[in-house]
């Protein structure tokens, strides 16, 4: 039996491992699940899935650097943390530091992701030390 | 007697009002309050109202565009909307779109926000009718 906690990180891993297991999201997402991209604009599970299966897309790597923040209640779990992403994309190399919001809901008994929203890639790590 | 929804509503209202009440984040955030910024790095509402209150920038607008999605359980509330925030920074004028995911906790019957992440100010509203 494993913690509310537990069960929150290991969706949280599952996610930052899509180099290796692209389709994670479908199967750990509620009804409705939305992400919000750096732009500000929405995208479905179904559609970030879609661009790890875009040939031009080149995932090499996408580690988890740290979880700055998890917590839940009830039925609401919330965590903040930091990605290490790096891939190609139409063979131009890029090196992310990006960091997440997500929101998480227990549904029968089982988390699942409910909301993302994901930065631009530029986070410095250190900035997340000062506050 | 105001539902949960509505005053959550009124805290995304207050925070969008912010041309005109600079500090209103500073009287209704919980501890450990945090936002996320478009660049990954997190800042307080201490560090945000400082901003604000800097004399190199000028908020000539700030304006709840829509609401996305609005729910609560029994003390966790999640939003996301839309600003358009127009300011100068050292003069040179933005316009920005940008879309927040927020989350509020009801601590004593009141509600509190919590977290919020800001995307860059490129949102481009169609989207979010697209998904």
């Amino acid at each position: 039996m494993t913690s509310d906690s537990q069960q929150i990180e290991a969706l949280i891993r599952g996610f930052a491992n899509r180099a290796e297991n692209k389709s994670f999201l479908l199967s750990n997402v509620t009804d409705h699940f939305l992400a919000v991209r750096p732009s500000g604009n929405p995208i479905t599970a179904e559609g970030l899935v879609g661009m790890y299966n875009n040939a031009d897309l080149i995932v090499e790597l996408s580690e988890l650097i740290k979880i700055h923040r998890l917590e839940a209640n009830l039925d609401w779990g919330f965590a903040a943390f930091t990605l290490k992403e790096e891939f190609s994309y139409k063979g131009e190399k890029n090196s992310d530091l990006s960091s997440y919001s997500m929101i998480f809901k227990k549904i029968d008994e089982i988390w699942m992701i409910f909301w993302m929203q994901r930065s631009s890639g530029t986070t410095d790590l250190s900035t997340w030390n000062q506050v």
